[in-house]
């Protein structure tokens, strides 16, 4: 008997991938000939393509937002609480188009992908890539689909900075744009997480200098390392508090025990490392943790976000969680006032979470109802 | 000629080595039949014997607090700023004791010491410690020194700990205890970066299982990445912002350099882990953190703060810093409550500064000021 899905779940879906080979020049000023994106689309497409919807992917994450590839699949896509039939991003209304970015490791060309050049994987020598260079081969493929404009651009984290660059680049191309979790510019304290997550994939003495896939090796133990700092970061203290506390596995607390793994925190970490690490590429990471640190929205502005948001066409919301120590309220607050100083019309939300930088892929109802909202505005403009 | 050393300077130093062969019985149920501790002290002990102060380290810390080992030394001991002629714990009033605690790397017996049973270095078979086994080994120190109660016990961070377990298990033995940028007990979080910290150190093929030492190896990289997690928590992100912000080193912001170093944080992260790695032993690191994580103030009190201070004799100093977020000011606050709550006098200062946890060993002016005017007192008791 074949399973039933929910009836506000997508469903079975299918990616499918989608080939370029005008050649794209990158902010690095290396260019890529051609290259593959991975796609995800639910929901359809109108007769005037105006209810088209950009998902933009933060550090970890892929095409595969909603929904389920087999009947046999424990989980949905990463944000399937947030898209789907009713729910927020309501596939009835809108046509959801969710991809893999370029560098990743998913199936669109990145590290892991043939470099046409040798007939060997690009690794290490895949091009460094900027936030900007993702959201031209977005611009690609908003034009390879018919859409000329996106009724919103959509994305938490790193995937709000996409949104934010594309109000930039393409003023003319989004009628929305839905900032989550996000910041203008990383801080120093995100830039040392970041180069000691980097430091633990390089010390791996399989990383092998970024060449591990010729010498098939992987530097699993230097990912999971980097998986673990990353995600202390995506939780908050209370959270972690009252998710583990300091409960222990076994054993005595005076004589801890003979096992490794001792207080619940621990082994919650090390799975979660080490799950990531059998299903994640290291110079993918390292590609895109980098994006992330070289983000920075005014710079090119004379560092004036005022100036950089004048240009922008599109309404705003910008949404922050109050736990959140990676992304703090304030930096999204920072937006707000720029948006504000640029005389841009923006909604913006603080949420009250436990969740930390995490809250934004998690069910939390005021957070689920004002984005309902937002985008129900969204789809009164179609 | 020889140098001279400022007025304020306890001046060259020499730390001494003292053994103790009455076995000690450690909370693991494990005992040490002997042992060293490394010890300086400062200042002059009176006939009485009522002016001793003890400091207790923290994680990297050890038995060198104050002045210099030659007057070749760049640096003095780790707390000159605090310890010396005329400074709040003035060596014209008292008799100062720095030791460097079981289990460190620095002189005093613990994991690169000789195992006496096997001829060959303990390794990672040294026995686990625990804040209360540190106490009891000064205890013994104490008697050694002919000091039968402690004009003050003071630590930072760690240190704190141990003070406040002086409080607890030896309440005649003290009159002060002054607690630095400490807490309770750790929160999950806490326990996260230390764990992901040790991780990093025995995944460094180098570590061996611990038996590095043995096979002539040492975890350099393993060690210098968990310093790098470790100092990020000890600064604030503002302060990291002010020292590093997003300075590159060189090479143009939309290319990246082809370096490995791109921000000046990196740069500063790497030497700090480096020069730690040259200094520090691994073994001993994964102890001290693994005593930090076990600590736990209340436990066998009914996990009753109040309960657990009521029976101490001491008048006590709690102090804390605004951007300190490894230790933060409420866990400090958390202290001075159960204080309150135990009928027990206690000053507290919650000290302005942008120096995170670290702050503890910086000086700054209300946190020099309130620390003296707290000496003076304790040295009025004399």
């Amino acid at each position: 008997m074949p399973k039933t899905f929910a009836q506000d779940s997508v469903g079975l879906v299918s990616p499918q991938t989608l080939h370029f080979d005008q050649p794209l020049e990158l902010a690095s000023g290396r260019c890529l000939d051609s290259y593959d994106l991975v796609i995800e689309t639910y929901g359809q497409l109108n007769s005037d393509a105006s209810n088209a919807v950009l998902i933009c992917h933060a550090l970890s994450g892929h095409h595969h937002a909603a929904g389920y590839h087999s009947e046999d699949d424990r989980k949905p896509g990463w944000w399937d609480a947030y898209i789907g039939p009713g729910k927020p991003i309501d596939t009835n209304r809108f046509f959801v188009v969710s991809l893999n970015n370029l560098g990743g490791c998913h199936g669109s060309t990145g590290p892991v992908s043939i470099n046409p050049a040798t007939g060997k994987p690009w690794g290490k020598d895949f091009p460094k890539l900027r936030v900007r260079d993702w959201v031209n081969s977005q611009a690609r493929l908003a034009d390879r689909l018919g859409i000329e404009q996106w009724a919103a651009v959509i994305g938490g984290s790193l995937g709000g900075m996409q949104a934010m660059r594309w109000a930039l680049e393409y003023p003319n191309r989004l009628r929305h744009c839905v900032v989550i979790a996000s910041a203008m510019k990383l801080t120093a304290q995100n830039i040392a997480f970041n180069e000691t997550a980097r430091q633990a994939i390089c010390a791996d003495p399989d990383f092998r200098d970024g060449d591990y896939l010729a010498a098939e090796a992987y530097p699993k133990d230097g990912l999971s390392i980097a998986r673990m700092i990353g995600h202390i970061t995506y939780l908050s203290d209370d959270g972690m508090g009252q998710k583990f506390g300091r409960d222990i596995r076994s054993g005595s607390f005076e004589r801890g025990t003979d096992e490794p793994v001792e207080f619940q925190i621990e082994s919650y970490l090390r799975y979660q490392g080490s799950a990531f690490s059998g299903s994640f590429d290291a110079n993918t990471y390292i590609l895109m943790t980098k994006a992330l640190d070289y983000f920075d929205l005014a710079r090119e502005y004379d560092n004036d976000p005022v100036k950089a948001f004048s240009g922008a066409q599109c309404k705003f919301l910008v949404v922050s969680f109050t736990t959140d120590w990676r992304f703090a309220p304030e930096r999204s607050r920072e937006i707000v006032e720029a948006l504000i100083g640029a005389d841009k019309a923006v909604s913006y939300a603080e949420v009250e979470s436990e969740y930390g930088h995490d809250a934004f892929l998690i069910p939390i109802d005021r957070y689920y109802q004002l984005f309902t909202q937002y985008m129900n505005g969204v789809s009164a403009d179609l």
